[in-house]
């Protein structure tokens, strides 16, 4: 087993079996567990309940540790917040995890609208809850909140999607089929038959370069960012800290929540009619594309929030691109909070 | 030899050996033959001769069509139009027509300065030229340019970088890097000796894909701009269009001008000092960068504008991103004419 996805390194975690998911593609999971981390206390009403969904690589460790706390938006003295980390993340059931003939390359294809029901259920049946008083996420955290807010309509009370889009974009889909080809293209890889990461750590060095490229921005290098970050150089910051985050993870992991997330299209609810999807939200929806996002610019976000009913456009400024999730800018993450603050007051 | 460099797709042009150029990185070309494609007539007071440089994959045929004509600002009723294709650009001396122990991947390494100085040797000794009364050209071509003006500040009256910088950033220099490891990672490639261009295919598609992120711009796609080209779909784009585009280059040819790329760097004249180099310019600059351009964006074009006595920033308008420069918006093209009639016409 691959240490990365212990609890010493992303815990505390409980490990919720949702039993047997049937998946869009055609796949079954016998057992689905999904690893999950609360802080605070539904209360009696049921009512405070805040549903936290996890981005591509990420878990619900840099959640907690970037966006949960006391005085924060996300304040588990008032709500009770639930942070699932997808299918494919290497904590829920993974390739890297899973029993016998769905390991590693035959694990089957995911959507994300098999996490949202996964989630659904385990938020219904585990813990009672009827109503979210919001779910949020960002990149592929923002794919599952929109897939909820149109799933599941009545159940959202307040969405916000943080950089990221209702329906992916072609050229998004490219550069994550670019990210993919970086890993499969090793021959280490062995058409994911490869001993360890280790294996595959050339592929997983061009992957991180490639989310360098676009991960951040050409202002947040032009800057000096990286420098202050504490990196002399690009190749001391794509060492030291990019390819040292990716290397220890999964390839197999990581493919699955790649082919995933290319995938994230809310319009399949209504025949590809992305107009008549987003027009079934009721959610009080706030999108929050980061100013600088190489790969779901502000453009694309717009574009979407245009046709979502009771839905505002408040972009987040910040020179540090996508990759602003990792709270790496502190004046970015204040926004945040605070159109979370203002969006969690509003009546809903 | 590959049929892709003939006359017959990239001619009319012809080839001037400038002879001995000994290169800054140590290396010596004992013969450099240009091409060299000239349009219009040198006039008597050899006043009015304007250089074109070429940038990455691009050739004098592509200037000639887009940029060169009667009527347009390159005008070759009015001025003696040179344009000269770059060492490593398969037209010129490069990797893949290179002699016997220069050929292929042994062909020596290539600066941005090696470049300008056989160019200076080409129109000072072969044309007679003391003057220029512009020189401009985009991506590379630009780097080329920022050259002549810096090394050569007495000779340029005017310049006019369009879409590429003068110091050669950090994110740049790594997205050059993933396109040069998209071809060495190919098993194909062996090292650069490879039997023909179509060994490298799978490497050449993955560079050609790279393109297609960074080249164009998010807004492009959305737009449907590569439906208005002609392309139903991403995937058609990718095929048709770029990999099209690149699959008859050849791969050491592609690497020899791309290391040039990461390196294209005039603060070197002055011992890094990046405002001390563009200090010394003297010709009137339009730095003139693409709106979209995701890897030469405005903000870096600006920050180098400013260094620059007597200079203004004149950005182009459009969707199309850096690629821009192969001429798919028209009205783009418009505004780049527009400026350059505005700069011919001021005093110099």
């Amino acid at each position: 087993m691959n240490a990365y996805y212990s609890q010493d390194a992303h815990g505390p975690f409980r490990l919720i079996d949702i039993g047997r998911l049937e998946l869009a593609e055609g796949g079954v999971l016998e057992n689905c567990p999904l690893a999950v981390a609360t802080h605070g206390q539904l209360n009696a009403a049921r009512d405070n309940a805040i549903l936290v969904t996890t981005w591509y690589s990420g878990t619900s460790k840099i959640m907690e540790q970037v966006f949960i706390g006391p005085g924060r938006a996300l304040d588990p003295t008032r709500y009770f917040i639930v942070v699932v980390n997808q299918i494919g993340s290497g904590l829920s059931v993974s390739p890297h995890n899973a029993p016998g003939a769905l390991a590693g390359p035959n694990f089957p294809k995911v959507r994300i609208g098999d996490d949202v029901r996964a989630q659904h259920r385990l938020l219904t049946e585990h813990f009672g809850i009827q109503r979210l008083a919001l779910v949020t996420g960002g990149s592929m955290g923002a794919q599952q909140t929109y897939e909820w807010a149109v799933r599941y309509p009545e159940m959202v009370a307040r969405a916000a999607p943080i950089a990221g889009t209702a329906c992916n974009t072609e050229h998004d889909f490219l550069f994550t089929e670019l990210l993919m080809e970086a890993i499969t293209t090793d021959p280490g890889f062995r058409d994911g038959h490869y001993a360890s990461s280790e294996g595959v750590a050339a592929g997983l060095k061009r992957h991180a370069k490639l989310w360098t490229l676009m991960g951040w921005s050409t202002e947040f290098f032009r800057c000096g960012r990286h420098h202050a970050l504490g990196f002399d150089s690009m190749q001391a910051f794509v060492d030291g800290f990019m390819t040292g985050y990716f290397a220890p993870m999964d390839p197999n992991n990581l493919l699955c929540m790649a082919w995933k997330w290319q995938r994230g299209d809310v319009s399949l609810h209504a025949g590809h009619d992305k107009a008549a999807a987003l027009g079934r939200i009721r959610a009080k929806t706030y999108v929050m594309p980061i100013t600088t996002d190489m790969f779901f610019p502000p453009s694309d976000c717009q574009a979407e929030q245009q046709l979502i009913p009771n839905s505002e456009l408040r972009p987040i400024s910040s020179l540090d691109g996508h990759l602003t999730l990792f709270g790496t800018d502190a004046n970015a993450i204040t926004q945040i909070d605070a159109c979370l603050n203002e969006l969690l007051a509003t009546s809903a």
